[in-house]
């Protein structure tokens, strides 16, 4: 699979058009106040589904040939990916495995199993889940979607941040959440075509900075799942068509502590009325560290999803 | 003082733009499916300090002249219209005196303070705030600023509504929430204006309902503080300006229980992913209510705003 591009983005952009929201810029001036700058917070925690992964979902579903929405998709995710294939999937009537780890939530289980998705699932500790994706697709000719290592997805997650670019104009800075760097590696794209000179940030959690170590190694660093309440950045390592794009497109990788975020959950909520999982609060708790850094400057912050259990979320507001 | 007409929400929407947000107009495929019907929300917790009422606020401090610029402004109020007089004085160079009650939400008595205005507190079930209000405007010179029953706060409010049938054209239904009836007959003047057809229901709290006794009696019922969470609408009785719009524009007033606003609270939580205060959900709490008569309609719901104290939003939640 070949490197994508700004162009695969702006062909995303008119697959999922009517079918993704247009997700809200939202502005604070308390933000603005206190980092003293003006931030741009891209909200795709009120993406459909809450999260920005619909919008690679989507699109690479919009690409199945008609031999490949018969036999169908599979997909392994234990979050957000495995809803946005399950919802995109039933969008299109196209058939969708998704396959979770036994112990998953039983309420994960029933939003995909809403959406329409059949969840076969796999004991964690003894199978691996990426082989079971590998046979289920070789057995049943299904097409496996991986949650970011794939060229369609990468261009779907693009189209947030070109949504952002073309709603506000040009940046100083970006912070966006990375995890396996879907949405890092696509915001690079529409970032060096609609505002070049943006200083471009991923940021991950303090316990999983594999992609830190990565950038500054120049090899793909694999970790064990980091401990961590931003379960959407619990990846262990970046992938093969993402990396290259972080490496040649992103201008550093920073990190913050769970105690950061959840002081930044708390401030989206108190102060801007929005809900916002741990994973999501990653770019705006590293804005909010670099200090003097961002004084004056135009700042976006791509906010990637809202999908937290209430009672979790009522217990870290708490 | 007169009663206002459409043409003030039309020159208050000018006087306002570019202070105010446009707030956006969510959607939400889940609610449209649980009523079968199309649902408009139209997220005013997203406003400018969390609530509608800065846009009555900053309308009616407008057109202040020079002498009562100078003087300043005295206003009574649980809560926003607090936070919304603060803020619109401190931007307009106003002095604010702002008089709550002793057991307001420490959220709101900190962010009125915050504002920069001065606040002075009396006991809701023993003292009368406007008596209050009114003495310290006698001996100071200070212009009263109340809640709701003022043509420049009316025509303010009214903004939200127009801004919702501009976006989303005509609707079926329009509910909104009701206290003191502020944003009730504001949006009664956009709503006969711009949509003509549309049933307009106010929705109140059960403890509360002294809206429904004085619409289906004839005359404005006084009733005594009531026990509700939604503490934007414990008001004790209509305006003398709010009342007529609403005898005349609005076709019901309905009423829900605390038990039905906090499961629209988890509901905007979970499902919408924002934070909208107890009263902020009577609108959507009714709509719920009134199932199949909404099949196949095209529905609006103002939520008013999300200033909820994150304690007490998280216990509520759990």
């Amino acid at each position: 699979m070949t490197i994508p591009t700004y162009d695969d983005v702006v062909a995303a952009a008119g697959r999922i058009a009517g079918h993704a929201h247009r997700t809200p810029v939202l502005t604070s001036r308390t933000a603005n106040e206190e980092l003293g700058a003006q931030l741009f917070f891209k909200a795709e925690n009120l993406q459909r589904m809450g999260a920005f992964k619909f919008r690679g979902a989507f699109n690479a579903l919009s690409r199945f040939d008609a031999a490949q929405r018969k036999a169908g998709v599979v997909a392994f995710s234990s979050g957000n990916h495995a809803q946005a294939i399950a919802l995109s999937a039933k969008l299109m009537g196209i058939p969708a495995t998704i396959i979770m780890p036994d112990d998953a939530p039983a309420s994960k289980v029933a939003a995909t199993r809403g959406y329409g998705g059949t969840v076969v699932t796999y004991n964690r500790y003894r199978e691996d889940r990426e082989a079971i994706g590998r046979r289920l697709a070789q057995e049943q000719g299904m097409t496996l979607i991986p949650p970011y290592d794939h060229a369609d997805v990468i261009a779907g997650q693009g189209t947030a941040a070109k949504e952002l670019f073309e709603e506000v104009g040009e940046l100083d800075a970006l912070f966006v959440c990375l995890g396996g760097g879907g949405l890092l590696s696509g915001s690079a794209l529409a970032t060096r075509a609609l505002s070049p000179r943006c200083q471009l940030y991923g940021v991950e959690p303090e316990a999983g900075n594999d992609g830190q170590q990565s950038l500054r190694s120049g090899v793909i660093v694999h970790i064990e799942t980091p401990k961590t309440i931003a379960d959407g950045a619990q990846t262990q390592h970046l992938g093969t068509l993402t990396f290259p794009i972080i490496q040649r497109d992103v201008n550093d990788i920073l990190t913050v502590s769970d105690a950061e975020l959840v002081d930044a959950m708390r401030f989206f909520a108190a102060r801007m009325k929005i809900v916002v999982e741990p994973t999501g609060c990653l770019g705006f708790a590293a804005a909010r560290k670099m200090g003097d850094a961002l004084r004056g400057k135009r700042v976006g912050v791509l906010i990637s999803g809202g999908n937290v259990d209430l009672e979790r979320f009522a217990a870290l507001l708490a």
